[in-house]
């Protein structure tokens, strides 16, 4: 299967119950409801779903879930990446085994310091050697604190089973820098609905959007817009957007994201502490944003 | 005068001779080259101008060069911003007495941790208040490591003498962002050529580019082709000069930037110290990116 | 048992085989020889012993070989913080069943912007109410990039059964400020053998030190001569090791740390990917440096 | 004259009258008051004179009110950096004719990714060589985002004319790593009070404090008492200033220390815009804190 990613992908959350534990069924609705958008495919495991809180059992779980529920056609991304290399080539297999399509790998990032071009190249080229699904390099400096440099690209974007990276960083001139020194079959996803529009002029053809869990046709819309020529619809739609998608990451993280998915119809649930749930008065904030956006 | 910013702003560069001072008639002799060329205006003053190791009679000499050398029609701008609201005040005066049309500000960055949103809004509105022309606030972390954020924008928009920001941060969705919290006489112009392209879709109208400098005809193509809908043909031009970009900014700062003014024809004469003159290694380099962008 | 910390820690480093595995011999050989050393205790699973790459599995057993090899007397701390606080209560309580005195609590991390203060209240707060041992917070920006402020330290520092913190800031003015912050009875254990020696005049009376790995006398003696007031025995000792600590922490790492440990006749092993051997020029370096410190 | 740097300097503030004019004859009021106190020298324009805010008038009229009123067989400072390596050289022969006994040079810091070691050697190089007096390098990455590193002072200690630095990053690791590695001659004085008890016991003779505005014989019984073998009642001591020092630089910063000072009998005045004056909310936590460290 060659992979062709073209369009917007969500970083699915993981719905939690009052008592913490993974609400599988909640998680099953999610995915019966993304399969009527359109969205190209899912990633499970993303940031956005918790993945630093999820034992490797409830991982598998979800996995499972997401490959026996999402519509035919979709394309499956998980992620798969933890610190050290063996147990990523472990579970990014067993990922494979479940019939994930492709794998997304987290920079490891504990040992900052030492996380040097030399070590990033080694770790994910080893990864890429022993996986049996080709994988995409997730870069995502607002919580790793370690950004994947033009030159560790360079290098891997030539092995034949590391077919792309997701870029989170938000940084447009990275973005048009990376594509001029990485080959043509190379393919940038961005992670951040913030740039979506001003990266589509470049060229980039897919987003990885956690803002795509809550509005995911609107996210959608902004492409085909933009790709039928109505850039000034485009720019609308993504500057209404913009406070929404700002609410759902940097203001209130997580624990906003679900709450407006409660609000629009899916079932956000709670977060696993550490997060904490939002106060009243957030709430009140975000209703507020989605009512200035027209989504209330 | 209303003024209108639309096109390509040159931050010039300042020529020093050999012996460190500036080189009145190499200004001279660049300004009229510029006058032959698709720019907007000229900004004198900047922070590529070396300013910060200019005396003030260095920086009254360089206004009054500009004004009676630049061409009819072109929107002059210079840069009056120092660490005191006082003598920001007198030299913007000073300045606008000299035929300035705009003064572009800086904010005030010494004592960092106190420059909190208050101080900037009081700075920013005195000189307003006491200015005999329009201000635009200079907003460029890199080299003042403080960044004007909404909230600060918000009030300093709202300013009749306020009339825009040049904005250098480099960042597409804070560009974004400001935009949809100011009104719409307010003007935003990017200092960046590495984001040039990216905003034009975003409605931005005009830049203030260190790569105008160089190549200004260029860096006005990139805007013209993406109006006449040559989004292809800009986004081609832009990816092309974004290597030389980064060699003229990033990597070897103002020292590139006038070896390669020398190298295109123009006058770019030495640095002054602390700045360092290049290496040969460095000059080679240079020369190799240029003819990799065909520019040589 | 109450906890009364005073001396040197090792935060053990695990050594691995060549082919990855743990080498649970060399690490009880290692335990063997710090016995008798002057030490106070050991800690196992801290960021020295590479736990960001260890399994469960891995985790109990070291502890396991921990409690079963380190000497009578000696106060036997276990790393156990991991991102979620119901997973961290769930190994704290296993390190107390196996027979570790004390927990020592890294701050959760991945969602850096969102661990607010109210949320690294509620998520150690929730982990000390539920251990069967005292908890020690432990805060190590350079790793986790969050630093745990006064604000948090004086919250939790009145939780009985959270009765200190490593801190690993290296920040000597934070530690004077938060003794003056916590009740006397909360014990700081300074976590960077670079300011080892200057937090003793301020009544520091602990610390968990890389350097304590492979010099654990030398670590000991500078507290030693410092408390029967030969200062200027324990300065000079204190800046002969220096180099050394830079070297084994800051320049080259576990890799670094594990290789100086070989030298000095316990046994470093290998590191796990992504962590890179040492190059033979640091290797050369390295005992360069040892040798000028009068350790070869 | 060969400079022996043992004691305390107030880096002196500049009142302000209510014009924003300098209050010539309240800064020579609190020149003669500290004329009374154990200090060993006086510094004018530092970072705490708002000197980023003087014009060179009135930069020069300070210098000659302070060369007209210090005490005989005080050592007098006088920071005379500004950006350029040419206006740093013909201020500091200016302060030199006036009587000034060494300069304090900043380092050049708004090219700040351009102002590498080879450009910070260059820069104080040729200072040293034409100036007429001793220089010692200022270093405050607080304010000036940038670092001497150790490889920049090993070769500008070797420098006759430059002896010593002003390290005010408040580092006591980076302080006992340069003691290694420059030459004993080679004077480092700590500009900071948070670390002026923690870097005694490292050999430290001088520090240049902010607080020693307002409790001058405080800072210098701090040292005093260390120096008598009595480090408890010196460490007493320091902790209870700490809190103040805190309150006058990082919280409220020269405002807040002015205030201090008009509390304790010296002449505060105002600050110069931008820099906003106290909020009485900020008054009364000062007044507070003073009351609490028994000062009031």
């Amino acid at each position: 299967m060659s992979l062709d990613f073209h369009g917007v992908f969500p970083p699915m959350i993981t719905p939690f119950k009052e008592n913490g534990e993974v609400d599988d069924e909640a998680f099953v609705e999610n995915v019966e409801r993304w399969n009527s958008s359109s969205l190209a495919g899912v990633l499970v495991l993303g940031s956005n779903s918790e993945t630093a809180y999820l034992t490797e059992e409830e991982k598998l779980k979800l996995i499972e879930l997401t490959v026996h529920t999402a519509g035919k056609g979709r394309v499956l991304l998980a992620g798969t990446g933890v610190e050290s290399t063996r147990e990523t080539i472990r579970l990014t297999n067993k990922a494979a085994a479940l019939g994930i399509h492709a794998a997304l790998v987290l920079t490891p990032c504990y040992y900052s310091d030492h996380m040097s071009d030399a070590a990033l190249i080694q770790h994910f080229t080893r990864i890429a050697d022993a996986s049996d699904i080709p994988i995409l390099i997730y870069n995502v400096p607002k919580f790793t604190h370690i950004n994947v440099g033009v030159n560790v690209l360079k290098v891997l974007s030539q092995h034949p089973n590391i077919i792309g990276m997701k870029d989170s960083a938000g940084n447009v001139q990275q973005v048009a820098s990376n594509m001029m020194n990485v080959s043509p079959r190379f393919q940038i996803l961005v992670g951040n609905a913030a740039v979506w529009m001003p990266v589509l002029p470049l060229g980039i053809r897919a987003g990885v959007l956690a803002l795509a869990n809550c509005v995911p046709d609107l996210c959608a819309e902004i492409q085909s817009l933009y790709e039928h020529n109505e850039v000034g619809k485009a720019r609308t739609l993504y500057l209404r957007l913009l406070p929404v998608n700002h609410a759902v990451t940097a203001s209130y993280g997580i624990a906003g994201l679900k709450y407006v998915c409660d609000l629009l119809g899916y079932r956000g649930g709670c977060v696993r502490s550490p997060l904490l749930p939002l106060t009243e008065k957030a709430k009140e904030e975000l209703r507020g944003i989605l009512r200035t956006a027209e989504l209330l």
